[in-house]
């Protein structure tokens, strides 16, 4: 777990999400994405060392929707960067966390990724995630 | 805005919870502190150049155990790091986000404080800090 690489936020509309955050942050967003595999649209804020990701969901079955549904606009998750994501997946399966994949997924901006359940991490869900080599 | 300063996690019990992240985050808590004024007990882990912190309530008004009972555990705040807190909530006031203080407030780890109403912000409650001098 070397840092924080990004903080997830679930957003109804991207763009006018995006608004907000450029003047809160006083930054401008750097890069859009969709993520197909996740059904959702992304938007990249940089914040000093780490990034602040905006996902609005492109479809009703989507998980970003779902939480919108459920809880509204608001956190999503907390990425954090790995050197190797097998050997940190290996590492909290045997300290008792809950891996949402056996394997790592493609994920948005290039990475490889991997989620813990939430019921295993106080409420919080928690990405791993690995530049792709 | 210089960075993502912490983010702040609502738990029921910070001894547990803060086992729990020292696995997670293969790092051991490093301060515990009590803050009367929000009837809040912290714990803080580093996490590269940011912090964790896990918040327990130490009453029943305290706003964290109001956030557990609405919604369970989880992400409870993003605070950033703000070089003049006055002069920021200045800026962001005149942006059209909505301050829960007039003045900056004491907060935990030695800083002034204000929130960010989640409304103006997409569902996150957003704190700005700045080291008290």
């Amino acid at each position: 777990m070397n840092k924080i690489e990004h903080i997830g936020i679930a957003v109804k509309d991207l763009a006018a999400a995006g608004r907000i955050y450029e003047k809160l942050l006083n930054t401008s967003v750097y890069k859009t994405e969709e993520v197909r595999g996740e059904a959702v649209k992304t938007a990249f804020l940089q914040s000093g060392p780490n990034k602040i990701e905006l996902l609005e969901a492109t479809s009703s079955n989507s998980v970003i929707n779902q939480f919108i549904e459920k809880r509204g606009e608001g956190l999503h998750h907390i990425a954090f960067d790995v050197d190797d994501i097998e050997a940190e997946m290996v590492r909290l399966k045997a300290e008792g966390f809950i891996l949402l994949s056996d394997q790592p997924k493609t994920g948005a901006d290039n990475k490889l990724v991997c989620f813990l359940h939430p019921k295993s991490t106080n409420g919080v869900l928690i990405e791993l995630c690995q530049e792709k080599r």
